[in-house]
């Protein structure tokens, strides 16, 4: 039977500095809120805070563009430091065209401008990156808010950090996973039948990323909620990782 | 401020014969939840059971598969008038490769097997198509369920119905937006300024596709639950349309 699900948004957040602890943030901001952490809670993080408590920015001023960017960035109104930093994140260009790089990065992701954003950071022109590895970062905001909420036994939680990020053929951005801590990426109804019999073939949902795009609902942009919390999903319990969600080369076919 | 969400899960729907009042029996379906339609409702509503009351079936019986057909259908071990059903309803293949053909449909989707999908209907072998024009559809159960909740003001909800596509480039499915009625495919945040003076650059948000995802979390596969109520969500009220959502020709780099 299913149940009501709910999507909490958690606000008074606030500024997020390199190096703070995210877990304890995201505990406090529970608290005020006079929420306490149950059992099968799935939180969804933007990247956004990750990348800068993770202080994964970088200075404009610092960077040396290349002539192939400095190239690209003239023909498009760009600022060529930009685009160097969105090269230096690519491992591969899929697409270059009409001043958009889409591109694989070096976790697997296809993207726009390898996840490279302009940052909120006050005092300079900043850049964020991704994550150097997203699900280690879900796995840590997972295990900080296991040992702050019980320590004596660790409560079965999901954390999911996502993006926004445009599709192919669909028109506007959606929020997807990008990193995945304690639930499996997809649900398999694969060799199940449904209720006349039929096998169900093509059965594999991607429910870390409908939990993402779920979330995104009560983010929006100007609302500056950077977290929600998914109560009533029924997840399988699992280490997890984004990595069942990208696809490998030999599968894709719009490479 | 953003408000919490909910995601309530239709049940009791019950078989869908061709012909059938979708609107009535979704209405009598919330009535035995208790649940009385408010303003800024969001029902989503899957496209196998708007298929099935609209009689958008094709026995596969009545099929003579073409040269092309059978050819594809041998090399791949398929059934050719399954194949035969998914050409004729694609207007242009975008990839047609290990057994799988990608096409763009004639409302200008792009998706697998055009849409085409196997049905539960009893009695025989049969497909479903893809409604003729599922924004009339999401128009005629909206208009529908408002006549039947006040005969006298017409009440301010939205109908989505969603369907479960793949993507490029991401394994696992997900649900998205095929027909909208009474709102803003997309949240528009072009323009605005984050609170550090940014504007906004890519900032138009698929939140019909994020409700479609986010409503197929309580959906499920097996669960048999074709319909979700989502409430407390704050869209764009506006007549509404799927095709804000396809990208055209000119803007799409993986056609």
């Amino acid at each position: 039977m299913s149940t009501e699900l709910r999507i909490i948004p958690i606000t008074g957040i606030g500024e997020i500095d390199p190096g703070i602890d995210l877990g304890v943030l995201i505990y406090k901001a529970l608290q005020e809120q006079q929420l306490t952490l149950e059992a099968g809670d799935v939180l969804v993080v933007t990247q956004k805070i990750v990348s800068k408590a993770e202080g994964r920015l970088v200075n404009l001023e610092t960077i040396e563009p290349s002539e192939f960017a400095k190239a690209f960035a003239e023909r498009n109104q760009k600022d060529a430091r930009h685009v160097e930093v969105v090269l230096r994140e690519s491992k591969r260009i899929a697409r270059m065209d009409r001043g958009v790089i889409i591109s694989e990065t070096y976790h697997g992701f296809i993207c726009a401008n390898a996840g490279v954003d302009e940052s909120n950071v006050e005092g300079g022109e900043f850049l964020t990156l991704l994550p150097v590895d997203s699900d280690a970062s879900a796995r840590r905001i997972r295990g900080r808010l296991q040992e702050l909420q019980y320590e004596q036994q660790p409560l079965d939680i999901a954390v999911i950090i996502s993006d926004t990020w445009g599709r192919a053929w669909r028109n506007g951005q959606v929020n997807m996973a990008i990193g995945i801590a304690g639930m499996e990426a997809m649900a398999d109804y694969r060799g199940q039948h449904d209720a006349y019999g039929y096998e169900m073939r093509a059965s594999m949902i991607a429910v870390a990323d409908e939990l993402s795009s779920a979330a995104e609902l009560v983010m929006g942009k100007i609302d500056r909620v950077p977290v929600a919390l998914i109560r009533g999903y029924r997840y399988t319990p699992a280490e997890g990782t984004v990595h069942t969600l990208t696809r490998d080369s030999a599968t894709d076919m719009f490479r």
